[in-house]
C-alpha cells in the first residue's frame, strides 16, 4: 500500500487499524563505473514496496538524495548535507506525527545515511515532546539497513565473498539489475581496486577510490542474484517491520 | 534519460554536450476523496521523464516531498518547511553545480512549492558567489508548472470548464488516471464543492475546504484525458527546456 | 495611526475594536541612474500610511531592505537572503500575534519580496500552530503589491506604455517625485535600454542591465503623475484591505 | 545624505572618498503610558541624519525592529530574536561590504539592541574572512548609542536627576516630542514607579514593570529638552564617527 | 600536553611537528542511582590526558556536555541537540584547521555522541572545501571510544560479564572510581534491572529504564579494575592515535 | 557540590531545596607569549567550584570554549561563532529548567563571552515561553565576571597599576599560577606593548596586537597574587550568588 496511490481517506482508515509506515531512504551518488547513481534509493524502494505489499503496512515516498557528501566528487552525485536532512527528517515525522503515526520505519539503502538519521530521530524525539503532540512520546523510529539483513548479507558473502567490497558493491548492483535489467551497464573494471581507506572529505574520497568502487568486484552480478537477495530482503525486513510494530 | 539509471562516467560524457538538467517537483499531499495523495509528484515525474526522452535532456530524482502546510491537517499529508526546502534545495543546486551543471529546470506539479523554489533560487544564487565556484555567475533556475502550459490549460478550460477549480483538479486526476490506471478511485463528491477562500494555515484550510477540494470536480476525469493532457505538457514544457537551454 | 507614534495603551485600545495591522516593507537597491536606492520603500511606506488614514487602520514600521540579492552587484543595495527574511517577517507576525492581531496586510514596492513573502506566511502559520496561541488558526497574511492595483497599472500603461518597463520604472520614480520633490534625480540615459532578460544572480543581473534599469524610461516621470498613482493606489488597497479585514 | 535618496551612481562616487555609512537602528516597543512605540527608532534616525547632515557621512535606512524581547508582553511591540538580529546585521554589512564599504558606525537608540549588536559584529568578521573579499579585514563596525554621549548623559541628570529612570526616560520622551510635536501624549502617571528590578523575560517585565517604565517620570519631558538633546548628541556623535572614520 | 596548559607560541611549535590533536567528549547525564553523572566526560578526559602523556599529543579541551536528549527526563542531564552539536563541532574543527591541524582524534565516552559526530565530520568536510583552506582536503576526523577498545571490551566482559549492560556499567563507574575515589557513591539497586529496549525519546527512556541503568550491575565496580581499565584504553588508544596519525 | 560528581537522585534532593546552579564559562584562547591558552576557563571553573563550597551551589561542567572569534589568528585559539554559543547556551538553560532549575549564575572569566551571554539569555527566555514549561516565566539567567569583582579590581589595580592592560592580564595569570604551579611559563616580552586598538576581526587583532597581549605585563603576576585574587573573587561572587537566589 503506497501513500502517494492512496487517497486521504484511506489513509484515516489505515491509521484506525495500524500507526506504522514504512519510509524508503535511498541515496543519488556515483557507483563505480558501472553502478547506477540511483542505486541505494533503487534498492530501498523496491524493499520498501516488497515489505508493504508482505505486511499491508504503508510505504512514504522515497527520499531519494541522502547524506553522500564524500561521493560530490564525482559528477551525477546530489547530497544533502547532515543539517539539511535532519531537519527534512524532522519535517517528515512531525507532520505524519500530526495525523497520527507513531512508528516509522526507515528501509536504508545507503550507509552513509545512518549516523545522521540517528542525529535527526533523537532531534526529532526532542522536537516532538516541545510540541506537546498527544503521541509525542510514543513516537519510535528505526532504520533498517537491507544489505546487512543477516540473510542477505550471508548470500553476498558466499556468492561474492571477499569481491563484495563496500561501495558499490556486486549485491546492490545485483539488486539493481534485478529491478532495471534493461539498465545493466558494463565497463572495464581494473582488476586492482582499491580498498580499505576511511571516508573522509570528497577530495580525499576521490583521491583514493579513483573510479568510485570501494574494493568491489561489481561484474560479479547478475539479475538472478538480485532476485534472490531482493526475496531474503523482504521475509527479513517484513519480519524486522512487524516486530517493531509490535 | 535518467540520471538515477546513468553511471557515473555516463554524467561526465553527459555534461561535455550539456549543462542542463530537469529536476520533478511534486508534493505529498491530500488531493480530496478521490485523488492520489501522491498526485503532484506522479505528474511531474511523469512529464519530466517524457520531456527527457523527447529532449535528450538528464531527469533527476523526484524531489517527492514540497511545500505543503497547508494540506497537514488531512492524513496522510507530508510537507517541508519552506525554510527546509530551500535548504534541500541549495544542496542539490551546489553538488550539482560542482559537478558542471548550471541550467537547472524544475518540473513542478504543485503551486505551493513556486514561492519557496523562487526563494531557493535567489538564496542559491548569492550562495554560489560566496564559494567562488568557476561556473557560479552562469547558473540559472527556472520553474515550469505543467498545468500552466498554455496548450494543457486551455485543454482543462475546455474539458472541465469551471469544474476544473484549483486544487484536486480533474486534469491532475485525469493525468494520475492515465499513468496509475489500476489506482482509480471512486467516491461520493458533494456537488457543493467549497472554493474561493484563500490558503492560510492548515486548520483555517481544513475549515473551508472540508473534503479538501478546491472548487473541482475529479469526477470528470478520465485516462483518455490524461494522455492527451500529459502529451500537452511534455510537448510545451520540452520546447521550453529548449528554448532556456540555449 | 502608525503604531510608532502609539504608545501601548493605545494599541490595547485598538485591538478592541480591530486585528488589522498594515505593515510595509519595500527594498533598498539600486533603481537605475536616476532612481533613488530607498524607491521601494518610499513607495510601500507613503501608500502604507495613506491607507492607513483612509481606513483607520494601524500601520506598523516600514521594512526597509527585503530580499534583492540580483541588485546587489551596484553599490549601495543591500539585501537581506531569503532565509533570513523569513525569519525576520515569522518574528514580526509572531510577535503581533501575541499582542492580539491576526490580520496582516503587508502593503508591498518590491516585485522580489513576493516570493519570499508568501514562504514565510506559510512558515510562520506552521510556526504560530506548533505555539499553540489561542489565535494561532485565526491568522491570516496577504501581501499587495501597490504597482499591481489594476488603476495603478492602468494609468502607468495609458502614461508610458511599454516605457514602462519593469524595473526603475517611470511610475515608480513619478511616485517618490511626488513624495520627495526635492530629490529629483537626472542622468543621461542610453535609449537603447536592455530588456527580456530573466532574473538570476547579482552578477548576472548587472551584465545583462548594464546601467540597472530593465526596459524602461524613468525620464518620463512627473511629480504630478506621482501624486495622481498615489491617490489611485491609496483608494485600491484601502477598500483591498477592508475586504481583508472582514 | 541619505542613501535613500541617492542613486547608485552617487554612491559609487561617494565610495571613492569615503568608506563610511552610518546605520541607525532602534526599536519598536513600549515606552510606558505615555511614550510612543517607535521612541528608539525616531531618536536614532533623526540624530542619525543630524550626523549625516553634520559630518557628510552616507546614512542608511534605519532598522525600525530591534531586540525588544523583553517588552514583547505589552501590545504593539515587536522584536527580532536575537539570532534573527544577528542574520540581519550580518546581511547588511555584507553586502555593503561588497559594494566597498568597511566602515559600519550604527547610532543606537535602544539599550537592549547593543550585546546582540556586539554579537553579530563577531559573527560578521567570521563570514567575512570566509568570504575571502578583498576589504575582509578592514571592516570595522561600531555601536554609538546617542544617550550614553556624555554630554546628553550630564544634560538628562541635570534636567531629571533620578527621575531620568532608565526604560521610557523623560530624555528619550523629549527628543520625540521636539522631533514629532504633534504626537505628545498624556496620561496619569503612578509616581510610585518601579525600578531596580533586572530584566529577564517578557511576563517577568510586565510583572515588575506594570505600565511598561522603569523608575522614569517621563511628563518631566519637554520639546526643548528634546531639541537640547539633539543638539548634543549630533554634535557628539560626529566627533565619534569622524574619529573612527580616521 | 594539553592545549589549555599551553602558550600560543608552543602551539606554533608543535604544529611544527605535528598536526594531530586529540578532543575528548563526553556527556552530562544520569548514570543511574550511583553512578555520576559526569562519568562520561570524566573517563574522556582522563583517558585523553593518559593518550596524550604516552604519545607526546596535544589534547585539546573536553567537551562535557555531548547529545544525552534521551537522558534528560532525569535531573541534571544536559544535552545539546544533534543540530548544535554539528555546529560546535564544526567550529572546533574549523578554527583549529585554520591554525594549521589537520587530524582529529575524538577519545568519546558516550554511545550517544557517536551518530552526531559522524554526521558533523561530513558537514565539516564539505564546509572546510567550500573555504577553501590551503588544508580542507587534508583534514581527517575520527572517533574513538574507550569503551570498544578490544582489551577494554574484554576485560569488562571478563569482570561482570552480562551485569556490565549497557548504560551506567560497572566498567565506566569502576573508572570514575579509580579517577575520583572520594566520590564513590553507593545506594540500593534494584536487581530487576530493565534491558533491552531500544532508545527512542526522554519520556519513553525514563518510563522503560526508572532507575536510570541499562542491564547493569555498578555495584560490581571497584576502583582497582578502574586502573586496569584506565591503563588498557590508555594503551589501546595510544597505538590507535599513532596508526591514525600516520 | 560538583554535577559531574553527583549521581541524579543527589540532583533530585538538591533541587527541592534549591533551583540555583552556577555555570563557569571560559575561552580557548592565545593569552599572550606566557600566558595559558586556558586561562579563561581555568580561571572560571577554579572560582566557580570554590563559590560552589562557599555557598553550597551546585556547580555545572565548565564550557571550556566561548567566543573567541578576534584571537582565531593565534595558533591553539578555538571559538564558537556567536549564533553557535547561543544554541548551546538555550540548550543548557532549556534542559535544566525541564529538571526544575531556574536560577542560572554563569562565572565567566572572557569578555568576549558576555555579549553573546546576553544574547543567548534573551533567546532563551522567549524559547521557554514558546514552550510553556510551568517555570518559563521564573528563569533568570546572570553573568558574573569574576575579574570585574570590585575587590578584585582594586587589588589588580593596586598591584600592576596601568600594566594590567586588558588582555592577557597580570592578575589572570597570577590566578592561573596559583591553580597551575607547575605550568608557570616565561618568555621575553616587549616592553612596548600595543595596546588601545579597538577589536575587530581576527586578522585585524593579529595586525594590532602582534604578541597576542593587550597593554599587559603579565611578568608582574606571582603565585601569591593569584591566591589573593582567588580569595577576592570567591568572596565577591559568593554574596553576588546568593544574592541572585533570594
Amino acid at each position: 500500500m503506497l501513500l502517494h496511490l492512496c487517497t486521504w481517506p484511506e489513509v484515516e482508515s489505515y491509521l484506525d487499524r495500524s500507526t506504522g509506515i514504512i519510509l524508503p531512504i535511498g541515496s543519488t551518488e556515483q557507483h563505480g563505473p558501472t553502478g547506477l547513481i540511483g542505486t541505494d534509493a533503487i534498492c530501498a524502494e523496491a524493499i520498501a514496496k516488497g515489505v508493504g505489499e508482505a505486511t499491508g503496512a504503508l510505504v512514504g515516498p522515497t527520499i531519494n538524495v541522502g547524506m553522500a557528501l564524500h561521493h560530490t566528487a564525482f559528477p551525477g552525485s546530489i547530497s544533502l548535507r547532515p543539517s539539511t536532512l535532519i531537519r527534512v527528517i524532522k519535517d517528515y515525522i512531525t507532520f505524519l506525527s500530526k495525523s497520527g503515526f507513531s512508528t516509522f520505519f526507515f528501509i536504508n539503502g545507503h550507509g552513509g545515511n545512518i549516523a545522521t538519521l540517528k542525529a535527526a530521530f533523537s532531534e526529532t524525539y526532542a522536537h516532538l515532546a516541545d510540541l506537546n503532540l498527544p503521541n509525542s512520546d510514543r513516537v519510535r523510529c528505526r532504520v533498517a539497513n537491507w544489505y546487512q539483513c543477516e540473510s542477505v548479507y550471508r548470500l553476498a558473502k558466499q556468492l561474492y565473498g571477499a569481491r563484495e567490497g563496500s561501495h558499490a558493491t556486486p549485491s546492490e548492483v545485483a539488486l539493481t539489475q534485478y529491478i532495471y535489467p534493461d539498465s545493466i551497464k558494463t565497463a572495464p573494471l581494473d582488476a586492482n581496486v582499491a580498498k580499505g581507506h576511511p571516508i573522509y572529505g570528497a577530495a580525499d574520497f576521490r583521491r583514493h577510490y579513483p573510479d568510485g568502487r570501494m574494493g568491489s568486484d561489481p561484474s560479479l552480478a547478475t539479475p538472478d542474484h538480485g532476485r534472490q537477495l531482493y526475496e531474503l530482503a523482504v521475509k527479513d525486513l517484513s519480519r524486522s517491520y512487524l516486530e517493531f510494530l509490535n
